[in-house]
């Protein structure tokens, strides 16, 4: 049995006349693409701009809905009820949905965006409001939780496909969930250190926590980030390295 | 034969904290709904309440999509392209869809909104920008035009399901068109007037135009107003009357 | 010497095409206005209507910057900085004094609204972002705080004028805060008891908690609601009630 | 006696999470700075940053309102009336004060922005809308206008102080208006023809028209661009020629 693995990344994110990140350049090494959906970044233009270049590069199409701030880009804490979180998720995922469908193809996951992802990473509630509305969607539209979150339970729980996502630049808690990023040791720069973690969350399941113990970490989907230096050159590398564990990128499931 | 009208009406123009119109009253009058789908008015919270009451009153779900202009409730003018128009009515309407599924419903029509709506029935390119995403959403989803326009000629010629709205209390001018609001003469303000005109155009097709002439005027669906005293009053005595000629109130198509 | 107390009232609610409040009827009653700035409620044309009203009836002209929360009409939590405090706050006063200033008046205090003014009771930075802005308006701009707030705390520290807010509708706890609305004590209904709260607060400077005991509260201007059955009814009765003390309604300082 | 002119630009064009332009390597290059209030582009924090810039390198501070259209950048023509455009100027423009003055500075001019200022360049209902604001915020605060325009004769009945822009690499009518973009002859691409035009503008008041003709041209203040390949380079090389005649760089008036 051959390995795969998703490889995604946070697209679409320019808004009106301003540009962020070099989409075009980073969609071929995409196996799943989070596109923005208008309510912390993205507007209809860029959408439909966004989603023919999935199409183009065969890339699934996600909905990345987030929290209604465009100034703050969706990454300030905002208190919203369950209720709140359903609604928004739904209307964007909808919209995101009518934009795949018009180019042929369909809306293969959401991933919430931002503060969203991450108070809800932690939050029952908010996690329910947020798979509450992926199930309202139907269709087999999976969704993208992090790995060991709230999340990731709620989403098991309702029976949804559930896509579970590391990052290979990120070190873990033994509790299997991030190092925050306040803590100097939450982020992983030497390339090849990311990589190996990379490999052995693919391939075997787990991780070397910040503290040495070797902790269970589910790997569907590698989030990678598109709008850094060197961004390119890590996920073509990452991409080698995969290739030589004969794990093949696909889109999950 | 028995003869049908459809009765729509603008709803869900509440947004935020502020209210708007009285949905709850003027539903059942209504076979069908016009829901504001948050660029102009409404918001995901208003859409979510205004779907559930029209699937409690069995009156179909249409899309009303606008300019992305709040403040201005949608209703000035703005140089849009046909590639805006396209995008901007596929993304709410494709919202408003993923609603009307997840209360067991479906998108039954599109109506632009106000501004929109007005800059398109004298202008093709609008008008195909709005056809076009009516036609991306496909799922046998009709358009609702005004009478006798250049978006109900476009529709036509795109083979969509074409629902023609006409107004019980404006005046009409011989070539089938509104008289502009600027005309003292726009506005039929008497209530036995009004009704003698839908009675006319459902029946015969026709109405008397201001000057006087005989003009053919086709009458799918009759636009009743929910946000203006008297409103109920006058849905109340419309439906009397078209009960008394066997026109029985089902929506478009 | 005579007493005086002012009269404060949140004002200018209306957004675009959709109205709240009755602002015309309340505002004879008031000393001192606090007109929403664009950022949770009020536009520039609800401005510049609501300034005229505040100047035909001698009432003092505050701004009343909120969270950039339309449709959460700045009433959810979000988390800003104290520098993102400072700038929100800058910003909408300075566009509200330049309304003030066009309608030959000036502006005179600054109350922050909802969720910005209840986070700030509590958190020194917050309070500490509002208080930079309201000296950077400099202009003997007054600040209308919470009693017994953080925000009082430091503007007292930073040397502006502070004006103490109460409220006739609700409870104090112990320590002079005001009881959480989720506790079912937080609300006086009782309409004699408001005034002889009122009463108290203004002419000894104390109330009676929740607990029974004597507590300090200062109360420089009182707030009243525009937008609940019965607000003017209970306006008149203040207003009468502190004439037979001969407590005098001014704004404050 | 020596010559002067005032070099201007559109700065603060930042939003959010999201960068145009290079503010900061264009600033020491102008006199003067057009900074956008929030309406079309900039957010109180970009406001914030881009006035500290303009103090740092002594540039006089304008405000450059826009109508309120984030997605279309401010340059989608929009019905609104002279009413409206009163007060979103006005609104804007107070806002900028505040910051302006916060960072020990003043309010030195306005300009409005993209489709507002094209639109009320013909239009002497909007251009009586700018002119009335920017009489209402007093100080001596100028009004920027294109040369020759309905928007400088209203200004000047007014009697406000008014600075007239023209532009290095546009061509003109007879009638001493732009050519319009849609003309291929409408953009001066040679440098040297630009600093040419400039200089003659300047020491002659006149340029040549498209047609060859020598037609009265009043320029008080040069813009530059900011967000274009070679802007620095331009701006480095008009100061010199400037200063090869004797022409000294300084904010008008």
């Amino acid at each position: 049995m051959s390995k795969t693995v998703d490889l995604n990344a946070d697209v679409g994110e320019s808004f009106g006349a301003w540009k962020m990140g070099n989409d075009a350049a980073l969609m071929p090494f995409l196996t799943s693409a989070n596109i923005a959906c208008g309510f912390h970044a993205g507007d209809p233009r860029t959408i439909a701009r966004t989603v023919a270049l999935a199409v183009k590069h065969g890339v699934a199409i996600g909905a990345h809905p987030g929290l209604p701030d465009l100034v703050g880009f969706g990454r300030r804490n905002m208190a919203i009820t369950e209720e709140e979180a359903y609604q928004l998720v739904l209307y964007q995922s909808g919209a995101m949905r009518a934009f795949a469908h018009a180019a042929g193809s369909r809306l293969h996951h959401v991933k919430a965006h931002g503060a969203l992802y991450n108070m809800a990473a932690s939050d029952p509630q908010l996690s329910r409001g947020i798979v509450r509305a992926v199930q309202a969607l139907g269709d087999q539209v999976a969704i993208v939780v992090l790995s060991g979150s709230e999340t990731e339970r709620v989403a098991r729980e309702a029976g949804l496909t559930v896509s579970c996502e590391v990052f290979a630049d990120r070190r873990y808690q033994d509790n299997g969930l991030l190092v925050p990023r306040t803590d100097p040791r939450a982020l992983i720069t030497d390339e090849q250190e990311s990589i190996d973690q990379v490999i052995a969350m693919v391939t075997q399941g787990s991780c070397i926590s910040v503290s040495g113990r070797t902790i269970s970490v589910r790997a569907d989907t590698i989030c990678l980030h598109g709008d850094q230096d060197g961004a390119l050159v890590f996920a073509q590398a990452l991409r080698a390295a995969l290739a030589r564990q004969s794990i093949a990128p696909r889109a999950f499931p």
